[in-house]
């Protein structure tokens, strides 16, 4: 007999490049029994009957969070609270409701008022993604090798958090825990200031009024090309990240400013010893993270050639 | 008859990264007759003449100049004059002497001095590299579907700024001129700002007290270790680069800063929609350079999964 799935229903609400891709590597993995899809948008629940990635399209959240063991919400942060509270008085007894927004704070504080007793809230986040969209962007192996952090909220979940955990590490996860606080200003550090950083350099250069966007996107290959693939990551999802991580984002930023400052003060006086030495510095964690397997050894990400420009 | 080489002898001085591309691509296009290749350290001589890149492997950058009808010096921005005191006096007449270094007024100004007026210096700039270093890091295709840039110093010099091109063009590069001020001014934003604020996210990323070292590491795929492929890049010609573009990477920095600060008063105030503008307005910039060959289509670059981290 083959292994019982670890979950018997399992319903995903917004099937984007996440809610997608959990979808068929739960299904690819064996993990689930039946599996819910419902999407706020009626193309994307055609698109998604269409690729055979759910067992169910659902019309509404709240139908498809009905009798599931384990509802995910895949939605940008923002709307987290919203769909919450519609499906809340439907989950079952027992039921696991979770999460894979890139902020867990906000997310926390709009959800989990609207769990009820019976039911146990275990925010996620996965670190794996690309900067594409939609149904049709989200694959099975994106999690594999990736990390899954958990943010348990009482010690009573425990035995939720493992089968949540099980779950993750099912579709090539692997999987840490922390605090709601912590994650937050890890991820302002990791994630979130560096995708502001890199929107912000892309709309600088847009603007320069001495240098034409065509030079900008032609002579992009020497440095410039890698922010704007960050840069093109969804504007709705990394609004509500900003609008909702706003202290931690704010706390690092301050701190890359200072040390900006630094270095610009560095240039102004010639000083070489301090550049050299950062440029050293920085060195060592590109190393430690080709080493952890969490980065290609590839010169250029080992990003093939492409086809010559025309101009 | 074979076409005859565009130049009979052709010296190219420090083989790292761009020096041993430029002799690798030439000899495969069949561009020169003779390739004379030398380095100050004789450990790179030696890889040199081992990985059989160069016809001769001369013990001297004077040595290397004498008789050569181009010399192209390849090292970093701040050894490019010594280089030309060294050469300039042995430059055979009618030779044409170029570089490949990232800033070109300050090159101009060290360089230019030194160069008799029966040769001709015409200044270049590839726009192709990766973030390694050194003889081996060199391929033959480095330049395809790249541009060069040429930043002619007087208009007496078109013939020779044309066989340059054409030899830039042999090796599989586009080809185009702008004046000097310009190109420093287009490159402190394509290239030298991106790199410092790359450096210095990691820099911040690694002295944060409250994220350990191993989380950052850990955590990386959400967004900074691309940051982190830039910061690994060569920290000799980097530190050079920022001491010889001073000014407009100052200038340019001043917008970055100026920006940031505006999008920091967004998120702090919830301005959720000047968020949501600049993080579409930034979608198109990428739109076009991958549409115009400077990167690739596929998303995370194409990057593959790596292997799980064992932690
Ligand atoms: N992309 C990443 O790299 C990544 C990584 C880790 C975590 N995350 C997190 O994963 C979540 C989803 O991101 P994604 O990349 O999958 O985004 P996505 O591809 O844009 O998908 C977002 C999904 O949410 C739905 N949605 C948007 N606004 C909604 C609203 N107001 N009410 C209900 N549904 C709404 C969308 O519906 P429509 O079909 O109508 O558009 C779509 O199904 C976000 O919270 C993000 O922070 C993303
Ligand atoms: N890397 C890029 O992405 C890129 C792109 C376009 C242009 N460039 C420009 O190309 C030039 C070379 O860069 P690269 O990436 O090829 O660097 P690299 O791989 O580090 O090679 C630098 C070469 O210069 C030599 N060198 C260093 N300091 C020297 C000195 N004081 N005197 C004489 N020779 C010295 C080195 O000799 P050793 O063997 O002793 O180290 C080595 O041969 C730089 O001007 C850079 O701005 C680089």
């Amino acid at each position: 007999m083959a292994d019982a799935p670890l979950f018997d229903r399992v319903a995903i609400i917004g099937l984007g490049l996440i809610g997608s891709s959990i979808a068929r590597a739960a299904k690819a993995g064996g993990l689930v029994g039946t599996l819910v899809a419902v999407d706020r948008d009626p193309a994307v629940r055609a698109r998604v009957a269409e690729l055979g990635i759910a067992d169910v399209v659902a019309e509404t959240a709240a139908e498809a969070a009905e009798d599931a063991d384990l509802v995910i919400v895949c939605t940008p942060v923002g709307a987290c609270g919203a769909v919450a509270a519609e499906i809340g008085a439907r989950l079952k007894p027992g039921a696991i409701l979770s999460d894979v927004g890139s902020v867990k704070g906000a997310v926390v504080r709009d959800m989990a008022p609207h769990v009820p007793p019976y039911a146990t809230f275990v925010p996620a986040h996965p670190i794996a993604g690309t900067e594409d969209s939609g149904p049709d962007a989200g694959f099975a192996e994106l999690f594999r090798g990736r990390w899954a952090i958990l943010t348990p909220l009482s010690p009573a979940d425990a035995s939720d958090v493992a089968r949540l955990g099980a779950f993750w590490e099912g579709m090539g996860a692997m999987v840490d825990t922390m605090s709601v606080e912590h994650h937050d200003l890890v991820f302002a550090i990791v994630s979130h200031v560096p995708h502001l950083i890199a929107y912000n350099i892309v709309g600088t250069a847009a603007d320069l009024e001495e240098v034409t966007q065509q030079e900008v996107i032609k002579y992009s290959a020497s440095g410039f090309r890698d922010f704007t693939r960050i840069a093109s990551s969804d504007p709705t999802m990394w609004r509500d990240v900003f609008l909702n991580n706003r202290e931690a984002v704010l706390e690092v930023l301050g701190r890359f400013t200072e040390d900006l400052t630094a270095l610009q003060r560095a240039i102004r006086w010639g000083e070489g010893d301090a550049l050299f030495n950062l440029f050293t510095r920085t060195r060592a964690i590109r190393r430690s993270i080709v080493e952890q397997g969490q980065d290609t050894a590839a010169p250029d990400f080992g990003r093939r050639a492409t086809a010559p420009a025309k101009d």
